[in-house]
């Protein structure tokens, strides 16, 4: 496991730039919440649990920031810092949670040193549990894999895409500790290429064996009968269990049917969003065609041509085989399991 | 229309290089057949019916620079620059299809300079019957598109793949000057990027409006229900009707035929083996993994990892709608249909 974020005492904020990975391992310290929104947007934090995580740190860094001299000055200017990051991306809504929950524990704070320093507490537990919560999926998601397994993960939901353990990925960690993990298959995750990228690097500094493929070879692998499972991410799930993630990841869920092949997301209860009835009423990020027109700066297309970018897709609950949760495996049907596994949380917090 | 390769007056071949696409234009002018061989090998020139005709030029090369004072000379130095020519790329048949026509032409030739002659007047037969092949194709193709439709295709199968106007691009540019084409999908076809580099090159060229979308993207436009058909090209066609295309092409037949919408396969009579039973007896090309760990000289991933690059895949024949080739259109039973459409030609030539 690998920590991607990270609190420094004294009010600062330091976090891994992904988009200079594999080549470049540049961190980036900052106290201006600001600075941590445009990481958000830019990618340079990712993944629905670790933009999160990073919003709420940026939410406290904005406490510190602010220059308010009462409560009602200070929760206003939060206010204001949060609505700045809830607007950086619209899919994954562990974003809108954990802001929530930062603001929920400051509400009835006694002082301004004590709406900071909640603020602060409550970004660091967020951090904490989602690292504790992954390593709980992790072991019930490994007991999916069987013996000698060989599986197909998409995009990044690695330590880089949470507080440091992974939820797909974590899986897959837990699975590989266990001895059950044989082999893996990243697909590359085109445009920003995480899986190439940061999938490919986590497994490697993991010792894990793997193969990178690109996004158009999935259906040949599953076809030729090579794979036991597909486990993937999430970045917001429906109350009907729909799945919206990284782009691809519908198509993967359908060749998995088609192929009998079994197709497990897994992701923290905190991405699973019961106010949603389907997948269909999830707002879909569309990033610029730029990401399409170039690679890592390189044109590939011709210029200034018209390129969709779409960064999610909906994958119906009915390819969905389980959703792994820090609460347990959730089956169809899942207006049922969800609520569930929602409501473990609820009693335990 | 646009002819990427032309036969020169004083035996020489010019052709385009398509790896330059779309940022340079840069012609290469060759009396070297081991010159085209290499072209072929690298992809300057790609596409199997342009491979069939660039092998078909490179032998009447080889019949130029054979030094051979008698027919048996000759006929052995060709022999041999066809095997040469014929190792260069495994899965579409149209190479070995190609070299067999020239081979067959020559060999009841009175003299060498009588041999010389039929290879170059087959070679040329072989690129003219394909652009007239192409034409009639698009013309049965068009047929299928409705009004007003909305067409994706994969890698590139037009112009640049063929002796000049494309099967599923041809179908594509018959259906625009139809008027019945109104928008098309291009995707961008990682590795080698034929669809981002190729068909959004021909695309502008032609003005016809396009979208390019990376290979992940596919199923989501599928699902959103704004496509009409897909039609794509092929390398070999089995008796049975499963076709090797491109990678990738397998898992759009599958999302089209989920999303209910139909899937066409445009090629001439000369991608047809009938003496393949099945597409498990098609030979897949896997190519370096350099293609996937970096593109177009940008490293994307961690150095030295394994990559898959399968350049194929086999589409069961169940996926495709209907086989388009430059004899008629056909269906389902395929053992039956094209058998017929390949002695459409036999009758013919």
């Amino acid at each position: 496991m690998f920590v991607p974020i990270e609190w420094q005492t004294g009010g600062k904020v330091r976090f891994l730039d992904q988009t200079r990975l594999p080549q470049e391992e540049v961190w980036v310290e900052t106290s201006d919440y600001r600075r941590l929104a445009e990481a958000i947007r830019r990618l340079e934090v990712r993944g629905a649990p670790l933009i999160g995580i990073s919003a709420a740190y940026a939410l406290a860094l904005a406490s510190l920031e602010s220059k308010a001299d009462d409560n009602v000055g200070l929760l206003a200017d939060m206010r204001e810092a949060a609505d700045v990051l809830r607007a950086t991306r619209p899919t994954a809504v562990n974003l809108a949670w954990a802001l929530d929950r930062v603001m929920k524990a400051v509400a009835g704070a006694g002082c301004i040193d004590d709406i900071r320093k909640k603020a602060i507490d409550t970004a660091r537990a967020i951090h904490e549990e989602d690292i504790a919560g992954n390593q709980r999926m992790g072991e019930y998601g490994a007991q999916l894999i069987p013996a000698g397994g060989r599986v197909m993960t998409h995009c990044n939901a690695g330590s880089l895409a949470t507080g440091g353990y992974g939820t797909a990925l974590g899986v897959l960690r837990t699975a590989w500790t266990d001895g059950r993990l044989a082999h893996v298959i990243a697909t590359e995750t085109r445009p920003p290429l995480q899986g190439a990228r940061l999938t490919a690097w986590e497994l490697l500094l993991e010792g894990i064996p793997f193969t990178l493929i690109p996004d158009s070879a999935a259906g040949l692998i599953m076809r030729r009968g090579q794979l036991n499972a597909v486990v993937v991410g999430a970045d917001r799930i429906a109350a009907n269990g729909d799945v919206a993630n990284k782009i691809g990841t519908y198509q993967l869920a359908v060749l998995a049917h088609e192929n009998g092949i079994p197709f497990y997301v897994a992701a923290p209860t905190s991405t699973i969003d019961l106010s949603v009835p389907d997948g269909d009423h999830i707002p879909i990020e569309e990033r610029s065609p730029d990401e399409v027109r170039s690679v890592r700066g390189t044109p590939i297309a011709p210029e200034g041509i018209d390129a969709g970018n779409p960064a999610f897709d909906v994958t119906p609950s009915t390819y969905v085989s389980a959703i792994i949760t820090e609460n347990g495996i959730a089956h169809a049907p899942y207006e049922v399991s969800l609520r569930a596994v929602c409501e473990g949380v609820a009693t335990r917090g």
